[in-house]
């Protein structure tokens, strides 16, 4: 018989609460002999005001020996900025390996948008998340004076930069539409640009069948909210991709909906869902928060296992309660419920 | 009697179309009193082709003795990435320390915008323009090899920093909203962003009537969509700058009406005035080049060097031509006409 060891970290703010819900969802979508065995890890701005950790070694081993990490949100006003950012959400990204950080973005024809004409949105975003400026590399000098200078240095690889960019092309290779767009800004950031403008073309020579196009990061915003159409797979670094991915969320529906996975492809380590929303404090403790975020990285996570027929029932799920929301102001565990009795139903 | 004396760099693609039309407006706008020496400057594609030079030693020391320069845009397919950009437009605004990268955004009532509702806008982005990820700090080793390491310093310092903070703080000041935001991401590229939060505190504390606000630069491209009106001045590291400002452009009217000024506050190097857009191979020679964001940069220059009615002309014949553009499609030329022979009326 089948079985997922899930790994549950609900973080902060509203991650609890959304995470909840996605596990509600999940038991509901699997099948009758699959055995669902969930951990939860206490991580967060909890257990750092109680013990001054974030991640101990001997959580991360735990961790490692899960199938997949599903995870609320991080981050608190009363933690100082960065620590828990760092020291918790990075350092599993990092310490897993997920070099590929998925963001799909599709406009629901129900879901609400900020551009006017509704246009037709359908792309993923193949974010690098193991390196660029998110190392952490860097540091202050003559710190607090006058003469302080400080520095972060984007690290890039041509490991690093290959991998997730022969990534982008499997994906982009197997989608309609075929169409591979880079962006980074290689005409400011030249060493580091000229790395990937390398590596995109050279893996591009095998995969011929894959339309290519290069966009500074500047313009690609331009374009996100003028001719959002135009995008089939973006692939782009660590920074470019955490600042295209919240505007992509924007515009399809609001980060309300956006789900990410954190993924190493080789399955050496878990891989880690997630929603691209952060914890919302000031919502935190109210059943306000949309957990359809969390829902929907379920989906990924469920994809990600093989359950390839169970997360598309999620989404379809979704799509089916995003068309009867209009206007309907529901809580969180309401939303939570709706999804659950859906995916029991949908396509049936 | 008074005179301008301007250094004029019309550059690549359409940048010398526009130019020219930004030129026209200049000289109908100006009081017969003012003389308006102007030189033009041959930099950009052509000359590098040429003669293999960006910006030679001796045409920087003849720039540096004007009272400002008017820009259009450089950059060419023709020309490997970087070059121009790097060796011609980062090296001007380098070495004439160019620290406030301003950038107004307005949404105009009959100006375009993909945003359904067509929100209030008027906002003005302070982009801090001689440091961090640009300088160009960085490299590669094992370069082209399977173990190459390519990495960009972003560099910061508590001088560069506190001036151009400073400087929005002293414009937030200065407007009716009193309202200045930080954007930059600290809690990910924590040695920068405690430089500039700390900074942004302590000057904070001598202007007690601007009401502060922080936000990360992801968060600040979602809100920038769904809700630009909370915006009133934002100030913001080189890189962060340059994507907010692409997408602020986008949303008031597109990259044709964006301006820009380059702005030594101190007098000590001429300030270059830019329209936002690029050299736009693709059209360039077509004569449809929107020439408005050009003009809109004259209006800054005169400004910049104390000529406040006659910028407010400019604007204002912008502001009267866009509100009988609708549908319209006229040639560059056409609109510098119609616009010049506006601010000869406008307001009268
Ligand atoms: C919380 C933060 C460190 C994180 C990031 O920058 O990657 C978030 O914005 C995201 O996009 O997942
Ligand atoms: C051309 C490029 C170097 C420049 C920049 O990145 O600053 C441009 O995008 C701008 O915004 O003025």
């Amino acid at each position: 018989s089948r079985s997922i060891r899930l790994a549950v970290i609900p973080g902060d703010g509203i991650g609890p609460e959304v995470v909840a819900e996605g596990l509600k969802v999940l038991s509901a979508v699997l099948p009758s002999d699959v055995k669902l065995e969930t951990r939860e890890y206490d991580l967060g701005a909890r257990r750092w005001h109680a013990t001054g950790e974030t991640l101990p070694d001997a959580e991360l081993a735990a961790l490692a020996q899960h199938d997949a990490i599903l995870l609320g949100a991080v981050g608190d006003p009363s933690v100082p900025s960065g620590v828990l950012e760092r020291g918790l959400l990075l350092k599993l990204r990092f310490a897993f390996d997920h070099y590929v950080n998925l963001r799909p973005a599709r406009l629901h024809p129900h879901a609400a948008t900020p551009l006017a004409g509704r246009p037709d949105i359908d792309f993923v975003v193949v974010r690098e998340g193991t390196e660029g400026p998110y190392t952490g590399n860097g540091g202050s000098l003559r710190t607090g004076t006058p003469h302080e200078v400080a520095t972060e240095v984007s690290v890039n690889t041509a490991l690093g930069v290959e991998r997730v960019v022969r990534d982008a092309y499997e994906r982009a290779q197997a989608r309609p539409r075929r169409k591979l767009t880079l962006v980074h800004k290689n005409n400011v950031l030249v060493h580091a640009g000229r790395l990937w403008t390398s590596i995109f073309e050279r893996v591009g020579t095998e995969y011929p069948e894959v339309t290519t196009d290069y966009l500074h990061v500047d313009a690609a915003t331009i374009f996100l909210v003028t001719d959002p159409g135009r995008f089939d797979v973006i692939v782009t670094d660590n920074l470019f991709g955490d600042i295209l991915t919240d505007l992509a969320a924007a515009v399809t529906g609001g980060i309300g909906l956006a789900a990410s996975g954190n993924i190493n492809p080789t399955g050496a380590f878990p891989s880690m869902f997630e929603p691209v929303h952060g914890s919302a404090p000031d919502i935190a403790g109210t059943g306000t928060a949309d957990p359809t975020a969390t829902v929907l990285s379920v989906a990924l996570l469920l994809r990600h296992l093989g359950y390839e027929a169970e997360a598309a029932r999620v989404e379809a799920a979704v799509a089916a309660d995003l068309a009867e929301r209009d206007g309907v102001r529901r809580s969180t565990a309401a939303t939570g419920d709706a999804l659950a009795v859906r995916v029991a139903t949908v396509g049936d």
